[in-house]
């Protein structure tokens, strides 16, 4: 299979991901939690086909677009976590009679848009932020809250579902400790919603992000859990302290295009088309991606080869310590382990299974 | 047109794209240069008709695909300006035999390997590293590119077409000064190449970088020039120099999804699938797009509401002055200029012209 590989290829190894997709499954169950998968990390209808045999039958998406590309592959109960865009009634009417739709909005202006539409069957999560301060009210300010349940509950033509929250800010951790301590500080936030739960006892409390679900095994009080990257994750994911190099499941296979031995670098076909641009600080450098050796059964994160210190359209420049740099020549494949998943998913456009399949992408 | 916008959208200012074209245009002829522009920038046909229309006939691109989708709409002189890659051998032969095709090499094995596929009449560039320190052979090691000089006229079956620099180091600059000094230097070193002219008269010089020539006027010495950028400029270009915050010719129509008037933000649809993640540092931020006023009839560059501060995957976060965000509701359309024109492009794979016409992206 690999070679056959022309260009930039991103590498799937499915064993590594339905492992992580199983250990995912088994959170959720001893959790009681309904499993409400993000797919906006692999959006990939042959991938989703893995949760399906999992038993997975309710997910999670970024766009209104998405919806429609998983509709269309018979997935009956999606819910768009993003920002109700009240521009696209068109394609949200259409698609709320395919499925069952839920949406989430955090400011009056959109749900009074939303109920004035009369969709019927239409779920509405309010957003809620326990600390991330990107989307959501803040959940400190109970009057704001209070207010659109009240209104929420009010309208006509909008089923209120419950709260949805993202703890993005978890992102900015540094080790599994970090993770654990900003977790349960939104989650000890979080427990103000049980007074809404009281008096609406049938609503869903549903949370997200993948580094609370990896690291911590308690998670009473919700109802729901959303995480998506959890699937592939990556060495942003690994930097965070999310999983272990050996738990990421994407790798780009690159060409290499020139060597550079005077200054220790080896250029790939592998650039910012291919990965996006996204970087993390290691070692006090950017880095966009971690070089790593690729044999004919798949790529060997346990050899690692250096780091993918610049990236232009085109070209990455990987630098590599001489006695690694000697054993390329031109024309060679090396692995590059992504910084983001989901963006060299979104960039790359499809997958390879390490047996060669093509795997789609929306 | 604006308001059939529905999802974040990349316009096209096709008056200011025009004037910068022939701009570009005008200083090749008062230069006596034959101007061969990048298309990575554009990556579009409807796009390609104007320089077309210019009188330009020979083009650049980065990527062998590429260039095949610019030799189906009828361009027959390309060079794909990357380091040749090997592995790509079946799909250039191919290509060779529909167009008049330069390749690029800096390494003897690239050299070895093109010349044992005996295709018939494909030019071979040598790229020169004249202080980018990306791909080339450095222009400080004569012998090496001695040695690669008479590899290339050695080998039968390469057409030796002559030298092939890009000064993307300019990219580091932040001021017109700045680029001015920059390009003159390695002009300066570059003058070494004279020498082979010498032997062979017929061999192209060819220069590439937006900023040199959207800076500097005299190009005596080259041949050749391959900007690429400058056609629709972006926040990066503006900050390096190369251009005023007038000349830039792309903007990405973005939906209000989010107000925050506590903390200053606008949220809006248009995250990091639809910009890349490029970034540049302004006022010691890390910014990723300029908003601007959107009207009917287009954009205003010179009402400048706040910068793009943070971008996650479908959500842009905007901070804005108080006077600024109190005039936007859930709903409105917001502009931004994008860092990075080439992969916002890429990102979004279409344009549309401020008249609604769409226009087509590789």
């Amino acid at each position: 299979m690999m070679n056959d590989i022309t260009k930039p290829t991103l590498l799937v190894d499915t064993r590594i991901m339905s492992n992580n997709l199983h250990r995912m499954v088994a959170k959720s169950s001893s959790n009681g939690l309904v499993f409400r998968p993000h797919f906006k990390t692999h959006q990939s209808r042959a991938i989703a086909d893995y949760y399906r045999a999992a038993g997975v039958n309710k997910i999670t998406v970024s766009s209104v677009e998405m919806a429609q590309y998983f509709a269309e592959d018979g997935w009956e109960d999606i819910t768009v976590a993003f920002p109700t865009n009240i521009r696209e009634r068109e394609s949200i009417a259409r698609l709320s009679q395919q499925v069952r739709l839920h949406l989430i909005a955090d400011h009056p202006e959109t749900i009074k848009a939303i109920a004035a539409w009369g969709i019927e069957g239409l779920g509405l999560f309010i957003e809620v932020d326990a600390g991330y301060h990107r989307t959501g009210v803040d959940i400190h300010d109970t009057k704001r809250l209070e207010s659109l349940v009240d209104l929420v509950k009010s309208c006509d033509g909008v089923d209120w579902k419950g709260f949805l929250i993202h703890n993005g800010h978890t992102y900015q951790c540094r080790s599994k400790d970090q993770i654990a301590n900003t977790s349960e500080a939104s989650f000890a936030l979080m427990a103000r919603l049980h007074h809404y739960k009281q008096i609406d006892p049938d609503i869903t409390i549903s949370v997200g992000d993948t580094p609370s679900f990896s690291v911590l095994n308690d998670f009473t009080g919700f109802d729901e859990m959303r995480p998506g990257n959890f699937i592939f994750y990556d060495l942003a994911q690994w930097q965070m302290g999310s999983c272990d190099i050996s738990d990421i499941a994407l790798c780009m296979a690159c060409p290499v295009v020139g060597i550079y031995p005077h200054r220790g670098q080896i250029v790939v076909y592998g650039g910012g088309v291919h990965f996006s641009k996204d970087r993390i600080s290691l070692e006090g450098k950017e880095v966009f991606g971690m070089a790593v050796a690729l044999g004919t059964s798949g790529w060997d994160a346990s050899t690692q080869l250096g780091y993918m210190t610049s990236l232009s359209q085109e070209h990455g420049i990987i630098s590599m310590p001489p006695e690694q740099l000697s054993q390329y020549r031109i024309g060679d494949l090396i692995g590059v382990l992504p910084i983001h998943a989901c963006l060299a998913a979104e960039s790359s456009g499809e997958y390879r299974s390490l047996k060669g399949e093509l795997l789609d992408h929306f």
